[in-house]
Order: structure tokens, then C-alpha cells, then sequence
């Protein structure tokens, strides 16, 4: 078994190794800009992790992976356009760098990249594979759609929004998973349930994600605290306060959120404030811990040995912020 | 063999059988929308042709044809946001109708049913189909990028502009021919032919199209006439005759082109008056019918009976408007 720290490493050598520019530069040159931003390579890791895990060779699954991984970045590429995104990693966006018709094509040249990489694997296996890639694909687009929806939607429900980042955030986790299972000549019923796993860690990270917007450490987390709520993004926090409170804190709540007037300093404390009133960050919490919790009974359900998914239980630690 | 009109009308039923809208339906109305205006279809009909002139069963071909046809309504609908287009065969684009950020969405998500269409093939044959399109679609992306470059480029050569229709328009006229040929169990070396005939009728394809925006019959061709000089397109009509003109037409060419206080009228039956007098028209009618000689011998080096190939060169001719 490889260390967590082994498999990154395999990864950032094999997109070290790749050359992304080609003719003509302008179209490549934001591939390669986008690409060498590295990011925490999560899902290619995942891939290889559960690869390894089901017994199969992690070599033969470094191409798949990293289409995934070009994939992802092809999709925070476009929908950085759509939500008008200064920056990404702490760098200017390629529609800022550059201009969005741009970033429009070269985020499809990378969309065609992800299936080049995808496409490198054991014949035998591509239908499956690109049947997973595919519906993954095409999920990962309606999960945007239904976040962009409910930008301007009046009513959205816990139910709509974890529908909606189980699409956007967490079938991408799980096909990560199942990729790799596949690659390594895993069964159906065993690649279906570590598939199903990967939604459960899906849900939490992006819980995860949206509870560090309001309660992370800014020195660890590395956004600024309060880009949801500034945003007006209708995050699992928001839906859920605006759930719990009473007829006058739901008033303020609102006038805060929708308040065009106000200080977005004060917009983001006076949100945050109410978030505390109503225990929303041990709610979340404790909504995260419950799909942490799913994930790891889906994964004891498969019979690994306690010590081949040590190193996938790490990163699910990581994942979610967790201490050991 | 089946007749041209029986082919398109089996593309036709193909896509009236097949239900694309799907929630949200804020992402797929845009694009059944896309769909249903139809077009002449010529590259489905292109690959059910070839597969039944090497003599495969062409309901083995449907689905991935379907499958370039929406891949190639893809680039449109990302083209037209590129180039501020508001209308597309007379009906608004996506992105006048809805918004860009649907057509961007929504051209995404046509993009994945393409590669679920075209992954609808025999299995055995799917890492060769997938390579071909994989391929072929890398390449429009570069031509789309030409095709933008060349808008503010100074100098662009006559070389360089028949390389960019290679990319952008010949080789999906080639992949279409050169997929119909693999999924009929045609060897290598008659599949690259076909996909070489493909590509001088591919060229051939865009300087007609060139030719008609200056010299078409509106009634026959249903764009208006000028459409391209009045967006400033570099067209093989204007590249050669700026490369044929003395100092002083090409100096009034100059004017007419970049004189933005030029009436629109004025402006195009200027530039088309110097196409006259420098016989663009006969020019470029040449150079079509070289490309159309190539495709011809390619096609006649691979042995195909006189009788079979008779639709192709029907459609050929259908392509390049001759009369026959």
C-alpha cells in the first residue's frame, strides 16, 4: 500500500510530466495556467486510494485519474465565468486573465482533454468507464443548474439543496471512487457500495465547506471568512437558520441577506451572529458527522482489512477537518 | 442501399424518438430547442452513407451519428456566444433567448449527451470511435481559436486561413465519413482514405459557404448576402483579394473593411465590387472544384462500385450546390 503522501506525489508528477501547451498557445495557455494552480488533487487521489484498496494497480490508473482531475477544473473553470469570479486559489480567474470567450473554449478544450485522459484505460473496461464518466458528467452540469436556480429562487428546501450538492459536489467524490474500483476489476455490487460511500463524504465535505465559510479559521481554511453570505449564497447554514428562527430573527435575517445597503462586513457578523443565536454551527456539525458516519458504514460493508483503508480513512479525516 | 432522403429521414425519426428534456428544465429546453430546429443534418447522414458504402448495417451507425450532429450543434451554440450572434438558421441563439450563462451550461451539458451518443457503438469498436472523436473535437476547439485570432491578426495568409477551415469545419465533414467506415468494420488504411476525401469536401464545404455570402441567391441559400463582410470575417474571398490587389484597390479594400462610419450597404456591395473586378468569384469557384477533384480521387482509389457511391456524390454535389 502507498502512503497518501505517495500517491499526491505520483499525481503532481504525472501532471509534471504532461505537457498541456500546444498550438494554438492562446487556447492552451489558460489549460496550463488552470492545471499548474495544483489544488489538493483530491479526487485523482481518491481514484488511486480505491484502486489500491480493491487490489488493483495504481499505474493503471493514473490516466483516468488525472481526466478527473482535468475535468474538475474544467467545470470550477466555467462556473467561475457564470458566477462572474474574480479569483480562484488566490489568482486571477482565466475570464479575468484573459476574457471570457477564452475561457468558454479553452474550458471545453479541457473538457475534451478529460476525455483523452479518461479514455486511457484497459479497453476491456472503457464502456464502464465512460458510462460512469458520462452520467458523472452530466450530473455534475444539472447540480450547477440547480445552484444557479436557486440564486433566484423564493422557496429552496434542505431537501432541494442537498439534492443539489449530492449533484454538483458529491457524485464527482463517488465516481472517483467506483473509477478506481473498476480500474482494479472490482465487482459490481462492491463498486456500487464504495460509490455510494463517496456520496455520503461528498455531502459532508461540501457541508464542510459551507460550515468553514462562516466558522473556519482563516489561517487554516485560506478563503476569506463570510464569501457565502457575501455572496448571498443559500448554503446549508442559511436554509437552516432561516428554518429555525422565529417570525423576527427570520425578518432580520432576510433584511441581512437581501439588505443591498448594508456594510458587507456587518452583513457577514450580523449573519454569522444569528448562526450562533440558533446553534447552527453544532447542527452542522453534527449533520456532517452523520454522513461521515454513513460513509464508514458503507466502507465496513465492503470487509477491507482495518489497515488497507487507513490511508483512505486520512483523508476523509482531512477531508472534514476531522483530528485523529 | 438506402436513397439520401431515406437516410436523413432516419436521422430524423432518430431524434424525434429521443426525449432531451430532463430536469431541470432550465438546462435541457435550451437545448432540445437546439435540437429541433433541425438543420440539414449532414453529418449523421454522412456517417450512416459511409457505413453502408463499406457495407455495414447502418442501424449500428444511428446513435453516433446522433452523436456528432449534437456535438456539432454544441460548437454552434458556444460559437454564437463567442461571436455575439443573435440569430442562428433565422431563430434566436440561446444565449439572446435565455442568457449566457445557460447557452454555457446548457452547450456543457450537450457536450456529455454527445459522448453518451457516440458511446452508444459496438464495444469492441469503442476505444477507436472514442480516439476519433476525442480527437476530431480537440480540433475544432483550435480551429474556433484560429477563427478568434484571426479577427484581430494583422496578417493572415491564405495558408493559414485553409488550415483553420481544416480544424474547424473539414475534419468533422472527415470524422463523420471515417466513423461510418469504422463502425462498418472498414480496415485502417480505407478508413484514413475516406477521411481524406472527407476533408477536401470539408474544405471545399466552407469556401462554398464563403462563396455564397457574396455571390449566393438569397432565395436558394436563406442567409443574407454580406453577412460575413459586414462582421469583418477574414474569408478566403477577402484574403485573396487583398493578396491580388494593386496598392490602391487594396487600400480602398482596406477602408470599406475597417470603415466603421461605412453605411452597412455601401460597405458590402463595395468590397463584393472589387471581388468582381478582381474575379474572386471565378477564383474561388476554382479552388472549391480542386478540393472537390480530391475528394473524388480519394473516394475513386478506394474501389467503391459506381452505383454504390452514388448517393455520396449526390450529396457531395447537394453540398457544393452543382448542378448535376
Amino acid at each position: 500500500m502507498h502512503t497518501l503522501k505517495e500517491l499526491q506525489n505520483r499525481i503532481g508528477e504525472a501532471f509534471g510530466d504532461t505537457r498541456f501547451i500546444h498550438q494554438p498557445t492562446h487556447l492552451y495557455e489558460p489549460i496550463a495556467y488552470t492545471l499548474d494552480q495544483g489544488g489538493k488533487r483530491l479526487r485523482p487521489v481518491l481514484v488511486l486510494l480505491s484502486c489500491e484498496l480493491f487490489g488493483g494497480d495504481i499505474e493503471e490508473a493514473v490516466f483516468p485519474a488525472m481526466g478527473l482531475e482535468i475535468f474538475h477544473n474544467f467545470t470550477l473553470l466555467h462556473d467561475d465565468i457564470m458566477d462572474h469570479a474574480p479569483l480562484r486559489r488566490g489568482k486571477e480567474t482565466v475570464h479575468q486573465k484573459w476574457d471570457v470567450n477564452t475561457a468558454i473554449l479553452s474550458g471545453d478544450t479541457m473538457f475534451v482533454l478529460a476525455y483523452e485522459f479518461v479514455a486511457k484505460t484497459n479497453p476491456k473496461l472503457l464502456p464502464q468507464v465512460l458510462d460512469l464518466f458520462n452520467s458523472t458528467a452530466r450530473k455534475v452540469c444539472e447540480g450547477q443548474q440547480y445552484d444557479m436556480n436557486f440564486e433566484t429562487q423564493a422557496e429552496v428546501s434542505i431537501d432541494d439543496y442537498m439534492m443539489m450538492i449530492r449533484l454538483k459536489t458529491a457524485v464527482l467524490i463517488a465516481c472517483s471512487l467506483k473509477l478506481g474500483a473498476i480500474i482494479a476489476g472490482a465487482d459490481a455490487v462492491s463498486a456500487d457500495k464504495i460509490y455510494d460511500a463517496g456520496i455520503e463524504l461528498g455531502l459532508a465535505f461540501q457541508l464542510q465547506d459551507d460550515f468553514l465559510d462562516a466558522f473556519g479559521d482563516i489561517s487554516k481554511f485560506g478563503k476569506t471568512i463570510g464569501g457565502d453570505i457575501a455572496t448571498n449564497k443559500k448554503t446549508f447554514l442559511f436554509l437552516k437558520s432561516y428554518q429555525l428562527a422565529n417570525a423576527q430573527t427570520r425578518q432580520n435575517l432576510t433584511d441581512l441577506f437581501l439588505g443591498s445597503g448594508t456594510d458587507s462586513d456587518k452583513k457577514i457578523s450580523g449573519i454569522i451572529e444569528i448562526y450562533k443565536q440558533l446553534q447552527i454551527d453544532e447542527i452542522t456539525r453534527r449533520e456532517i458527522e452523520k454522513h461521515h458516519k454513513k460513509a464508514l458504514e458503507a466502507l465496513t460493508s465492503l470487509n477491507f482489512g482495518k489497515e488497507s483503508k487507513g490511508e483512505l480513512l486520512s483523508l476523509m479525516d482531512e477531508m472534514l477537518c476531522r483530528e485523529r
